[in-house]
């Protein structure tokens, strides 16, 4: 069998430029297309700079419909609402398709539209569109011809609490998760809130009570207990390059035991390869995940409070955008699930 | 009269370095002497060459009492466990005392003991010293002879959230207060996890539920509403040199409403300087208040949660420290509050 | 007397920013116009946030002849080829005014006219401009109505090695400055080459052979030498927000010492109060003098390559411009040189 | 055939970091051995996190001639001055052995002594040694047994202006080469000049005229003009954790055209898969060399000075340091020389 032909369409961003790295170095995939409207008809490598010697290709048009003729993946790197147009029947037809885009996350279109201010041009495919977070929907992923990969804040969040309500070990009225994000999260547009001079030695909070990756979390959540789940979250922005880090937070049920907690973190993510449950009182820090496709997470409760405290950390670029599709790749076309990816990153970076 | 004449005891960290700062732009201080151990009889402007043709003082020894029969004010920049054996009744006979340390800031004795596990050499003391946050106690400052100046966590957290616990709006059982600093919070002594490459361009909590600024923020908002608050603190470090920002969480009671909300803090803090709360939607960022002695407070609720969230910034080193010092100071020798304060900062800093 | 009424025209720029920051500060000075046309009507503090509480005033229009009449002093904070329009002989006759661009600082028109690619309007004024480098023509800029306030390369570059060209110690043909300067340099118009991810946790060279300062370095050498000079300038974009590092190298001339040069530096900036001519081995770092108007001078000498290596430190926007600018106005006023500006700085900023 | 054993001698430093992380990912390598005196019987994954499900070794003693009998290949990765008393004829008579240290990299001893300070205990094998730059002694590293890792410095100030000088195009006593270095160049030692507040948002020189890899710069461009050559080095410390650029100076020979230059350095770079000559007008950045084994050359000229300008940049960990190590190992075995390190890195890390 031959290599698997891909396409990355939106791939002058951070996560196009990250898919593009770890297609690259990718034993069984082969890029055959790298679109962009911003740099059409230029070489990938003037942009990136870092593909120069590795990279050959010209950055061509987005036309969907072709592409997936001549190609066995495409993976859609694009703003929200551009994909629920252009991912058409005849496309799924002809490609696999990972949107890391947010038009198919969202299983209620309603939802989606109140929380995106857009149109849905394609709710019939919310159905068909599995939730690519391998540790959770591994089984559907392998047979899906559609995959929403998850947002970046949603993996981290989600993974680091869905054994507690699964389990039903918390109150899930006392949810809050506090995230920190780095820079390339925001993307490589321009304005003046990513100025260096702006971001650099500075944190802020910012879309309290309003980020979009909320209600996506909240579906998750929900979906695991089987009830509607509404929680907080607030996003941060952090002065660095990559990274997320979520503290989480919930009041415990009655007579659940820090051991409880442990065990069921261990039995829900085992075998699960991509997910580091780290040793009591070992902290995650973002920097030990950079450029790998890892979480690590941190369980902490606290007697005076009643509080189980959840530190998680993934790169955004990888186990929150290019990593995870990839992975998702992996399943789709029956390869081992860590290929391309197990990696140990570079520290420091 | 002539000038405040002052001392800094431990005057080479960055706590000491930012006082003397401060106090060699005061116009009514001057300066007698610079302490340090680490530096002994060296210049100290060649240990912080900013001072290189401000400062001529060589540091010299702590001796105390001796000390404080030449100086009107001796600010203490000392680890926790020294003030508390230095601070006699006769260095208070002879100068008055602001103790930037954490000696004299938790008003029980076991608590201190317990959280800081060394013994309280001054317990007699306790009740004389003034805990130095002048937005609440500022009356008492006036006439205090010795001041207990609270912690940079402290300061950011209890004038956070200070209005809704005194003025009953919240579950105080609910109360989350997720913390991040900038690395001189860590102080200028040398360890692999100050090391640049080991902070830069990463995020980690630390201190889960055992950090030790946590019983000094439940002591004064237990004190606001005369009932015993526990609550969460999460402290985290942050790739930048200076600030602090606290987001903090809590359940509002019932028909609690964002105006009554944004009432209580314009009442609670009309005609305090140095409180600033920011308009509706505005996020308070750390770097804003960079080199300045303000607190920014951003105001914010959530009706799908029944939470208000409270975002907070400051200089830990200014309003967090030698700032809000020099604030006790101007207070304690009857000038302006904000003399030699009242400034923009500097930006981009 | 009353205080000196000021306007800052262009005052939403780093430049502009800092420059208030400065005046708002001066205890001579009132601030009576702050002037913008991408903010207009807008409150300078919801702008520049740290102004909060320090300042009421509203961004308004730069009509330049009727401010004038009603301020002291004019500070132009333009890109290049405006002032050289704006500033005319009855703005001059109404108000003394430092202009922070580059519009008046060359003598020769078409040197001006060649390097930056604009038409020069008021080349009548070149010959009443001052150039506002108050170590080298401090007695004529208390007469001056104009002062061309020098680049921020520029003013380390020339202050680094202007004692060794007057006092022929050098090979002049040998000069290459090669600078390096945080990234406020680059103003705070929004583009690619700013992000903050672009320009974090990078370096790069640019403008090699190209760059506008080098000119305006090569005009005050060469009159300091009474002979034509041309040098090698290259600069370098450092991710930090602020400062500039200057390494000069020149060969020495025959029988030139260590000794000679050493002693016409103290010679050259005796009683200059912001040169600090550092000790034997310590060479300068931006750090120390980050936010004050002080230039770091460091000589040193190599007997393997009979070259002298000048490492030189100055903040750009105070030594590089704004602090520069007042020193200026101190100097047009009749105040002491230092008003409003013998600070330390804050440290670590 | 199997695969490659090998042992890093001291790989708990970031270049041995660096070096696990490549080894790991090289498809004909196995990493039997990791030594670390600090971390002794400390699991490596505990003390480098990134390597947590990646490498299950425990850190054990440098046993060097043990060691040499179980492995194919040592890397050395020591402070200097300890590989020239570890390295005997039995080590090498067991196993090859890459030097990342100094000790082999001076072919004069007394050189050597001079500017290290220390003795040097095995001169007999500085013949043997082979200076590990494969762009210039490819041929002689494959039949190396000792490799003479070279400096990050010095590899990128060697291949910057090699072309220039053997083809006798410039002045060789005009050589300058100011250097720029991330704080990784530092080693992970805990010392002030590392801590993060005291290097973060500032740059400085450092060892003007002094720093040991002068020599070993000198010592390779004399070889390649058969002449003596004496040169100006200056190194900076620039706030980040990777990368150097060099800026390299020299006056051209009369009648040397930048079409000259231009020619000679594709000429001398043909074939070279890790040498990228950037196009006229782009200047490199260390950026889009993080993370690779790429040297990143950018040529420029300038007609008014008569000098010549080459950019460069490398990641110090890659290319001047463990990348190249790697490269060396390939050509040893008889592998692709870029076999594991033809990767584009990550953007933005």
């Amino acid at each position: 069998m031959g290599k698997i032909k891909a396409a990355i369409i939106g791939s002058t961003g951070y996560t196009g430029a990250q898919l593009a790295a770890l297609l690259y170095n990718h034993r069984e995939v082969e890029i055959k297309y790298l679109t962009s409207k911003t740099y059409l008809n230029q070489k990938y490598s003037d942009i990136y700079q870092n593909f120069n010697s590795i990279s050959d290709i010209i950055c061509t048009e987005d036309e969907l419909e072709e592409i997936s003729k001549n190609v066995d993946v495409i993976f859609l790197a694009l703003p929200h609402g551009i994909a629920s147009k252009k991912v058409t029947k005849e496309v799924l037809y002809n490609s696999k398709v990972i949107d890391l885009g947010a038009d198919f996350r969202l299983k209620d279109k309603e939802t989606y539209e109140k929380w995106y201010n857009v149109e849905h041009f394609s709710p019939e495919l919310l159905n068909e569109a599995v939730y690519g977070l391998p540790e959770i929907y591994g089984d559907k992923i392998k047979n899906a011809a559609l995959i929403a990969n998850p947002g970046c804040y949603t993996t981290c969040s989600i993974l680091s609490i869905y054994p507690l309500v699964k389990n039903n070990l918390i109150d899930t009225n006392s949810i809050i998760i506090d995230a920190k994000s780095g820079v390339t999260g925001a993307g490589r547009g321009v304005n003046l809130g990513v100025h260096y001079c702006e971001t650099n030695e500075n944190i802020k909070a910012y879309k309290i009570s309003s980020h979009r990756h909320t209600p996506e979390i909240e579906q998750e959540l929900s979906f695991a207990l089987n009830k509607k789940i509404t929680l907080q979250f607030t996003p941060h922005l952090v002065p660095m390059n990559r990274g997320i880090l979520t503290t989480s937070y919930a009041k415990l049920n009655e007579n659940v035991t820090k051991k409880d907690i442990v065990d069921c973190y261990f039995e829900q993510y085992k075998n699960k390869k991509f997910v580091r449950i780290l040793k009591e009182g070992i902290y995650p820090e973002t920097k030990w995940t950079k450029g790998t496709n890892f979480i690590d997470i941190g369980i902490f409760t606290d007697t005076r409070t009643n509080n189980v405290i959840i530190s998680a950390a993934i790169d955004n670029l990888m186990k929150g955008a290019a990593g995870q599709a990839v992975q998702n790749m992996n399943l789709m076309f029956n390869l081992d699930e860590s290929e391309g990816l197990m990696t140990s990153g570079i520290f420091p970076a």
